[in-house]
């Protein structure tokens, strides 16, 4: 297992990450045609892949999606996905956390959602909006219920120290951990929201508290920056995506996903020499009914 | 809301259903490769519906799929369901149950996997398990946890009773039911465990439990129409498919499903005129950044 794939997006896991510094368009010359094209044979890929994965049953595999509103995070997850057997795939999204979460540590809600072995799992934002939106809303944190005796000052180390230890016991005991940003432009933000309101079909998906949010731009690039440098660790790392081309977009989410498949030790479960060897018996046991 | 569906499956919800009537095989002159094309064409309309369902958020959809082992359930489930976006898709399988399961009464471990709104969830097995395999093996009571304070002597007619009671009690609430029973020949089943045996990407498939099951097959046929005729309900409808013919059996699983959610009042959430009043405030918020 060479983990984690070489990459071009891949998050340095030494904590040099620099927002500014990450692409936010495809390269120079990149065609929407081929990105789709190439997309369309990754699925097939794909599609062998977690077939082996399951039939395997050694492995799980947790994707996490983190990005700005409207950055295409569903959409990926539809476009890369579809074509797989939802038997071995479950997506769990995570909104504002409920009454009953609250009573409980910041991770416990995801937790109990873990893929098992075999299966990938894929969180639609995750614990990491602890340390993203919480952290633009600390007030947000008086609705947490945590004891007084919580130390304030370091909660974000603190927090960002649990997220690493949580990931690293995981991918100890078998789960792949591929983390994407899909980092998306703020003038392109603007131009999908105005296609939310302009479009009846588009309408339902719009909110206004995502204009609000969008008000708070500069203060989310430094909390994605810090929370990219403190937990894209080689057990775990992150990936920034391009994110302004959707189809170069998905098709490089796509390509993390497979390339890490690929670099798995999988193979079709062995059938025990002692089991195959009760095979022509049975096969005697079905005959002669024909 | 026109439920449930006419279909010439559907198992009579009066408690006359007999087993040996049902039919196992496609209708005379049923071509293959016609429902494989029927098939994806209905996949693409199940999308749409999809969709609708998840943005609509108001109905839950539950597939229950029950039958013989090599009867083709996961065959099914993948055919059928591959194209819908997992997100708001999820499937279980329920196997032997576990000792945290069996410290619990029996619908415990599935109500807690039961579809949200606007999703549809699969249960591969079900509680089903409790008065079908069960039932076979009355012993497996034994390691049920049971107080000698219930009723052996009529606890498949209280099973049967609790069993309707759940169903109608999440029809009542929002959650369409679907119950797929894939009728497999006994002479078919054979063919297909020899294909396991003899071809070496299906040998992690077979295990010898499957052919001493085989064994008990008249017992379940018992079951089976034991367990349809009693929960086969307007609100909870069974339908007994022709399992002999794989596409023709995940056409007429698909054709039902599609045909349920046609039948379904959905649209896409309106948009409050109080809040589309503000659309125009937040286009203006929007354009002047351009």
């Amino acid at each position: 297992m060479n983990f984690p794939t070489p990459n071009a997006y891949l998050v340095p896991t030494d904590g040099s990450f620099v927002v500014a510094d990450a692409p936010q368009a495809p390269p120079e010359g990149t065609k929407r045609k081929d990105s789709k094209k190439t997309l369309r044979a990754l699925r097939d890929e794909l599609q062998e892949l977690q077939h082996l994965l399951y039939a395997h049953d050694h492995h799980a595999v947790l994707l996490v999606f983190q990005a700005m509103d409207a950055a295409g995070k569903d959409g990926t997850i539809r476009a890369v996905m579809r074509g797989v057997n939802p038997t071995g795939c479950r997506v769990w999204s995570f909104k504002q956390p409920s009454a009953t979460e609250l009573q409980h540590d910041f991770l416990w809600r995801t937790a109990m959602r873990l893929p098992e072995r075999g299966n990938i799992g894929i969180f639609n934002r995750s614990y990491y909006e602890e340390v993203l939106v919480v952290r633009v809303h600390p007030e947000y944190l008086e609705g947490q219920n945590l004891p007084s005796s919580v130390d304030r000052t370091d909660i974000w180390k603190h927090r960002f120290e649990s997220i690493r230890d949580h990931e690293q016991h995981l991918a100890r005991n078998g789960t792949v951990i591929l983390k994407f940003w899909l980092n998306v432009s703020k003038d392109e933000q603007r131009r999908r929201f105005l296609s939310r309101l302009d479009e009846p079909e588009k309408n339902w998906k719009f909110s206004k508290g995502d204009v609000t949010e969008r008000g708070y731009w500069d203060a989310y690039m430094d909390a994605y920056e810090e929370a990219l440098r403190e937990t894209s660790r080689p057990w775990a790392p992150w990936y920034a995506i391009p994110a302004d081309d959707k189809p170069y977009m998905r098709l490089q989410v796509a390509r993390v996903l497979v390339d890490t498949l690929k670099g798995l030790e999988m193979s079709f479960p062995d059938v025990a020499d002692e089991d195959r060897a009760h095979f022509e018996a049975m096969r005697e046991k079905l005959r002669p009914e024909a």
